[in-house]
């Protein structure tokens, strides 16, 4: 409960415009709506300057349904993730607005293309990497940042990423994705003076152990100014690249 | 090895103003000095707009006072961090003008205090956690940001968290530090629209496992817009928050 | 052995109403039931308080028909765990007087609703934990307690969780399930003054690892009056509750 | 926040007997003290039904003295754990008044003996688990409880458990503690009608990996009615145990 | 390579009676076959007492009939385990003479009953621990030794294994097999005076961990006693006991 | 609860020679002594056919001495293991009748030699395992062993280990004691034909994981008839050889 | 970036043979060809020596077509590692010249043999280990390496392996293939006087976790000489292999 | 036992030039020497190539002397590795002509400089990471190599790595030591066709977990060329790299 809100409606109470039942009712309304199976965070937009977003996985087709009609009498952009193609397919047939994007498992509104602002790169290590980097670069895009792509530019030919070093330096925020031994966030976290957020990945086999290596590895970088998010979580590199290159675009808060 | 760089280096060559061989001489000088058991990189600052920072842990007290010796030469602000106390009376023998600081295990340069930009908040869950974010408040202070402190404000007792929300929602970019279960950023994520860096502390018993239990924590957060860096690692955490704040301040780069 | 038990066995022996070898029978006698493939703790509910419960994960379609027709000459309430649709169709032929529920794939006996009493709220963070969420609520019901169901008040948007506290602190007991990084338990603890029982679930991805990571954030609670059951125990956290609940019910025993 | 707390209030401020800033102001106040270090929740004894207690690892003596004098403005009891020895005499010297008692590593006000109601069986498996089993008793006695000590029952040796089992039942809660493999809550959820708190100790060696091993063993328990808190907290389980056999001495809530 | 053996060959090659070449040959020969995917140990039976079994998984029916075929030449007891369903039925048509078991997946010769000496008790916790049980039984059995057979005497109802305590007692050395948390060792080992071989299962769920749960528990057992064999590993433990069974049968060696 | 006794207490009440009361009395009596902080198994002789030991670690002199004090009234022969030399000589002064042995960390009785039966080797892979091997061999000494010594035979020189392989054929059971990489019982097994009981210690560095690498590596050795007990558990060792090496002298049971 | 070729090519420059932009082009140039989904390390024979390798797993069937065929104009040997049966018969439609192999699972190109050098011997401890010594044996041959292989020779049945060391010997390297405890390489290593490189393998059950086991026993081993790659990794202890044997081959570089 | 020399022997047991019992006491005699506490193995040179080192972590003092002194009597060369200020001391007193190297704890003898062959780069990644490139590089020296030391040169700044590359590559086999995350063997690996041994270091914090962590990554290099010793293990990767240089020396063996 903010102080700030707190206060406005404590003075419409004390002014008699409003009576205490109803701000009690004012204060809980708005902030969610219920289904039987979800409360919707309605008031997330305005909480945290962005609308909520749908885990698709362990959710049926009909729950992502219904959570999306709800949604879209809420917030413009609707993003739901890691929505596997046979769902994808029932929903679309109830909301056939959507577009589904097959690599990224995503389902998004359609938008005529909003202007997008700043610059985020996308970085990965290898070919088996691009799932999770279009997962991140079309919540990136939803999210109205402007992205750029470099992909398949591991250590083991490290020349690769000495020749895209200046593309990748131009962005505002660097999200760099990688599986195997995940060596790559400390080399370029060593090459640039921007914020880099490192993704690992489950690609790999043996000692691998669904990404806790490369996971391991980028949190323990000697690189500086590397941050860390979940094995496989593209969105959630995403949702953090975009708050940054929001916030450096619009200047001081 | 950058293009920019390389190209306004052949364009000497080419007009003869730089032989080949000083060429290469000029390319590698300046980058780093070398001492016998260091290669300090001197084009840090340049490359990364940081100053190159020791770790102080499993360092001698020669080792670290050779090595701000010649750091010296090359930028302003001197940072050791996890120098314990007998070592950084050693230090302080040789290079007196440096300030420790016992709880945060830092050795600074005093400068006359710069005038520092945009806004770090600082958060505790517990009073133990307090050494680590003291190591994240002095990295952040000599790299020229503002900083605000709330500690001990833990989800056992979260009216605590609400009373100071405010406060922690006028910074650019937000550090939470937990130990115990290590679900504060959960929470704090929730509520700010900013950048949240997480740090999981060792603090704890049985299960904790020395830290791995919050860092897990924090990697799965349900809240989006979180990232994490390595235990302990209030350091990490400052110098990405400095790097966000900093940005953010000038606006678009 | 108990001892209470035993004094009255040997008391009927030394007044010869009792034959040695009688005595010897009847005390394993009555005590369980021998399948092929199973011994039935037909004491349980004289011994504990409560009927023995079938966990059906492991066990055939004819081992779970067979068991619950030996249960039913001692027991009145019937209820299996972890049964698979496949499985409860194939004992539905066999004792079609079962109910199964497939949410919660439990089998259990559908009595004209006894009286319950007390009050049991079973809370989740997310929608994902909804099905261990109804093994615990069938679990509770069975057992004659009241229960309360507050679904997706996970702690990403913690206003949801603060619009039902009330409802929550209303009941004698309070089940947490959460999945992901398990934060939610603490936040409940801290504002409720009746035990909670905390249930990873094994919702989550990357570095969630099956559940073990929201089971160590439990455990590692900062919050007091917490404890935990295993990894989507539904069942054992209800059959915990249960003996609460009744216990309070019933006042001093 | 609290619903039924915010409308009396709102009733206040909407018959102007409060104004809207006083409102805020006794929202925040009475709710914590703040130190420069903590920022005690005195709130906690009204919300919860239990004062705050003192983790003393990890903090102080001078923390620690300084905590204690602010609560012993609000509460009547004071209980700190995990005191080492040298800070315990430390303390003493400040506040004379206070026990200490070296097993279980506690510092305790020493009230006239208040009226016990209910009854807490606490039962070890070996002689090593006495200090935890210390630390339990020290804490349900200075929350109100009856306790009952049956220490070195172990399943090894599983006939001097049948001995003493007719008086644990005669409990309202077991606390079980158990290291090496953690056998015996499993055995004596079979045995005991009422909830059983199972708490794994680090006493052992070898693979009992410093207390994970009864860790998990009491997590996967066979035995239904067992919930377990974290390796070694004596406190946790007592705590619980408490708000549980309280609840049962007053009967429906 | 040994010294009794080694002498009497040298003392032939003294006598001339064979030429160093033909030594080594016959050293060499008679001690494995050779097949293009395997080198069958038919020296076994002489070096260790026992025949060689196949370990079935991992193989194919091909490479599994292959290998019997040659092994049929140098041992009458054929024994494969983990031989799955469809394998099976290719081997059988190529090897009608062999038997298999679907519960213990064990493929064997039908021998006309060989006279078996000692007693060795399998005791299991659960009915999901069959399996297991039933591979350590054929094993048992085809070595020539008596097997008794008590099944789900789990700790959760003492009172079961009490019952058979007895009949346990006559046995030379006792398996005992138990999912879950695996306590049931710890329990009988106390009772009995004989060798306890413990066999964790995979049976369980949560934080049972694949059955590292049970093996720890049993590695850490408190009763003395007890040795472990690997997680399902019912063959290895039916070949120790089977060698001990026998020793003792046998008196001293 | 043994059916045997119980039966036989029956009789003596039906024949009056017995009260009810007396028959408890009886029951319970003679099956320990209590002291304040253990319960001392008395009974344990009787049951297993092994006296008590006492496992000095997590104990003070103290206990250990109080402890020894009552079981030389039921047990001739007494072992503490796990004593360090300080808590040694506290003992000592106390019981100068009992001999320590600093490399083994053993307290025990100079009884005058009873004859030893039978024959167990004892065989570690390096000279830092010998502090573990001579656990075992006093273990099994004191409890009436004969006992054969083969120290530092590890497979990086298998010819030593070939050296002496007759001698340890000659014995009835093999203990194989290994730190590193734990692959000595492996090659052991497959050389022998009577039951090898492995253990691994803790010697080593890196990924050992103090003992867990030798663990695992013997549980999962490919040779049949290896049994595991736990990391650095000499005692526990030779407690099984004692049990078989002395059944096979016995011959059938 | 090298400085020999740097030299080489701003002396070109100096010279006015070539522009600065020229220079710049062509150091990018044939380094590496971008295709939309990789980029293909062109220049990598020339800087290792070795042609770059497909990891087929994770690629679709059409990423590896397109990437062969861009690779066939820069390198005479095509080698992909981990192709499914399925992805490479859809391969080998758009390129039948290649060859698959399904043991090894490889494609490869079928070049008139070009001679071979050196010795590298292949050793398993398993018949199922075979599979990932043919994916060794492939990768070693189409470098140019002669290959020997020795299978299922493991320590259970060590005469297996001391019938066939002196072949072992002749060999310049050593890849020693080991699932189940890995304990091969450790008994190899003490009887080679050539590198040992040790490659364990998924193959087991139980606590062998995946290969961890064997993984960890190997980096452990007590034998010098010994080094160890990823699990299951046949394809790179034959890179590692060829590398030495090759550079033997031609003596000092 | 080899085919060579046994041949050779039974020869001469055939030519009556020796007994079968003096082959038996040849065969066993020379190979090692007894001491009480170890078998020094005599055979190893001749057997590998290589003399015996003593590992002396977990000896005393006396051990080690004495094993030295028996080892003069066999070999030039005496290494003793791990081996602690207090305890070199003490050995030194004992043996005075030894010298003591106290950054990588090696005990050697101190031969007029052996000419030395071939080329081993040994590079680091910190500075921290020294002591353990020392016992690499004494050993590496010791067995007759040339060594070149580049410290120093991590990836956070890897111009300082370009700028030894070549220098770098001029060896015959390069040793990479890292701790932190372990980034810098994925590096050099793809930029030399030399082998590489890379050593994971202990140094670091938090989830670098004693090392694991880099070891993970250097096994789950996307380099191929890579292998790995344990933790901390330089005198491993030097005999490795010893035997490799010197087989390339050489030429085709």
């Amino acid at each position: 409960m903010e102080q700030q809100q707190l206060l406005k409606l404590l003075q419409n109470v004390a002014q008699q415009t409003l009576t205490p039942e109803a701000a009690i009712e004012s204060l809980s309304k708005d902030n969610f709506e219920e289904l039987n199976y979800a409360k919707i965070d309605t008031a997330r937009v305005r909480r945290t300057g962005y609308p909520e977003v749908i885990y698709g996985a362990g959710k049926t087709a009909e729950q992502i349904s219904g959570i999306i009609k709800v949604m879209k009498g809420h917030q413009k952009a609707i993003l739901a993730t890691r929505v596997e193609q046979d769902k994808a397919t029932a929903v679309l047939q109830e909301l056939p607005s959507l577009k589904y994007d097959a690599v990224s498992q995503t389902l998004t509104t359609v938008d005529e293309k909003t202007a997008s602002v700043g610059n985020i790169a996308i970085v990965t290590a290898g070919t088996s990497d691009i799932r999770i980097a279009e997962e991140a670069a079309v919540t990136a895009e939803i999210f109205g940042n402007h992205v750029t792509r470099i992909y398949d530019v591991g250590v083991a030919g490290i020349h690769r990423l000495f020749a895209k070093i200046d593309v990748i330096r131009q962005a505002n925020v660097v999200i760099v994705i990688a599986g195997m031994e995940g060596a790559l966030p400390s080399v370029v976290g060593g090459l640039v003076d921007h914020p880099v957020i490192a993704v690992p990945t489950s690609v790999g086999y043996g000692s691998n152990l669904g990404g806790m290596t490369p996971l391991l590895t980028m949190l323990n970088s000697c690189a500086a100014g590397i941050s860390v998010v979940n094995i496989d979580n593209g969105f959630g590199a995403a949702y953090n690249a975009s708050m940054i290159n929001r916030l450096i675009d619009k200047g001081h808060i």
